[in-house]
């Protein structure tokens, strides 16, 4: 049985991560049930169904986006995990609890895909990416202040520059909800401006 | 092909034990598709959606629930593997009952998000979680009888409290269901304070 | 890429038998989506629930059969992997079909879900549970019959008697479908029987 | 963090992998959701249910066709990724935006057992193989062009044939949304004449 602050090695630490990854793959690929198949008579299906399709554009854009964010959630737990070789409770409750917004991830987007030009949902998906990206700093920080659970310390320097990052991009996301209150267009936009400008920082930050 | 009582090692138990992940990864995250997003016309989103969002509390409290059920049953089922390094047709048959159970926690959460001010439901959800806990404890069980499955012999204390842990927690689940039919929310709040009291439990033995 | 007759090793071969495992993992957890909430209006929950959640009961039967079923071909292709050490094409190919049964496997089950009481849907499933077991029973047989994808030479006589159970529990599948046109409940019984009598045998063949 | 142009190894890329896998394993299985059981009054079950099962014939070909393009994309996968012993941010990127499209599959395949018979679906499914497909092709270029990612450098003249392959194929599936404006089922055929030929190719080249 796990015992509280008992560090765990090898093999255990690729049952959580292999776990993780199970979430991850599910979360990602149930988004796709969202996109109904319009319901259309059968004689009018020629020339109804093209702009049918057509108006699931929110649907696209929902799966769009939660699949590029999911996709960004994984990406950065990977590389939170790399360096990680055991474990305590605190981080198997952490990493649950982000797992469980991962996992919560379809809802906002079927929202989103259904009420897309209206203020809750938007409101709602931001808010969900936003504490899925705080939870995933918080494993950050604490997987990095108890250096035993590392392979290695890690550079000071980037430790601060993703702590500032993983708090900064949940930042936007509530800015987003702010902005939704006028418009929800110019909320969505946001969106798409942080990971262009989060993209450039990461260019520059390494090139 | 499978013998009796023939010792599998290494890759096999792998082979076991990743399914079963892959199992609570997908029970896990098909918890999500109870949650409905509500069916409103256009013109009286803005007005019925933030009502229709709170009515949905039943299927946020099962998606916690049974999310942190599962997870629960992976930290268990995942400390009683860890000393295993080899299997008998038993282990598998019990894992396998035990996988039928995690594999139908989304179909009672699916009742209790519809039905959850109803006793049937409460008492089916009860049922469920304390058969699961149940099956967990006898592959507990099995396995530290047979010293041979094991990598070394696991201390009688703890193997002990354990056993306890995992016969005291379904008989409050059966007892909630007693409960239940006196007051439904009382059940539901059994559950809660017993796994307050158990993370208490486990703590203490543990300082 | 891959080339006919080539030999794979160690980690490719892990490849195929993970995929193939995530394939039974989610094949087996989506049965619990045929077993639909009965829809309810509020005030007659409390007197119609109880008949409604008996009414379930082949679903339930469904969800107990299938569940059961993929558990067993999970078995055997576990077995049957288990001293495959490379692969070529065919057995890729042959794999990918059985793996095409596995993933129908709900569809049929919904349907004796549905319509259970009637000769069509039996007959559907017992011959889908047929054919899967056929393309078990041929992936053992081209395995064993290329000594280069194995370990080491397989007894022949154990060759023998799973070659044999293979063809013998098809069969017997395939009669269930006769037997279905007189009596839908005959038929199935002998799956029940089937599987006992199955359960039988391997226990004295390894006594 | 992922640094661009940093080489990562051995339980990285296969963290990469098996995330692929799953994302596999699960398209592939929630193919089958298309397949809805017919919706027929109980005392008109004898008589309707075999008409309806055949009506359902969309869905079969949909479920057959997806499921061997989706095997097809895994062996392709799986091809390019066994000498790759490293991975940095571009491939990183190409692999999430080749699975964005796998984990779409379902959808277009549903709307082609909706509406088969008519000409946009045909395109849409088909514009899906083609775009996919060329993207598994932009992976493998990019990895034989960065030879630092490889175990070793890779047969140019295999390279090469393999280009030309995975440039054909999507070339086929356009063509063959040029030819679904005469007829549909023309469009159909050409994707089951590809496959045969295909095949033939790659045994001729590899006898």
């Amino acid at each position: 049985m796990l015992r509280p602050r008992e560090r765990e090695t090898g093999r255990d630490r690729d049952r959580i991560v292999n776990l993780s990854d199970g979430i991850f793959a599910i979360a990602i690929t149930l988004l796709v049930l969202d996109i109904k198949v319009p319901n259309i008579p059968e004689d009018l299906v020629t020339s109804e169904l093209p702009a049918a399709m057509v108006s699931l554009w929110p649907n696209y854009l929902g799966y769009f986006l939660s699949f590029v964010s999911i996709a960004v959630f994984w990406t950065i737990h990977h590389s939170i995990f790399r360096p990680i070789r055991s474990y305590d409770r605190n981080l198997l409750y952490l990493n649950f609890l982000f797992l469980m917004l991962v996992a919560f991830v379809p809802f906002p987007t079927a929202l989103l895909g259904e009420y897309g030009n209206h203020q809750l949902p938007v409101a709602i998906y931001a808010a969900t990416l936003a504490v899925g990206r705080l939870l995933l700093t918080a494993i950050h920080w604490y997987s990095t202040r108890n250096e035993r659970l590392l392979d290695e310390p890690q550079d000071p320097a980037t430790v601060r520059f993703f702590l500032i990052r993983g708090l900064t991009i949940p930042a936007i996301f509530l800015l987003s909800i702010a902005i939704s209150f006028f418009s929800v267009r110019a909320a969505i936009w946001t969106w798409f401006a942080m990971i262009a400008v989060d993209a450039l920082v990461i260019h520059r930050r390494f090139r």
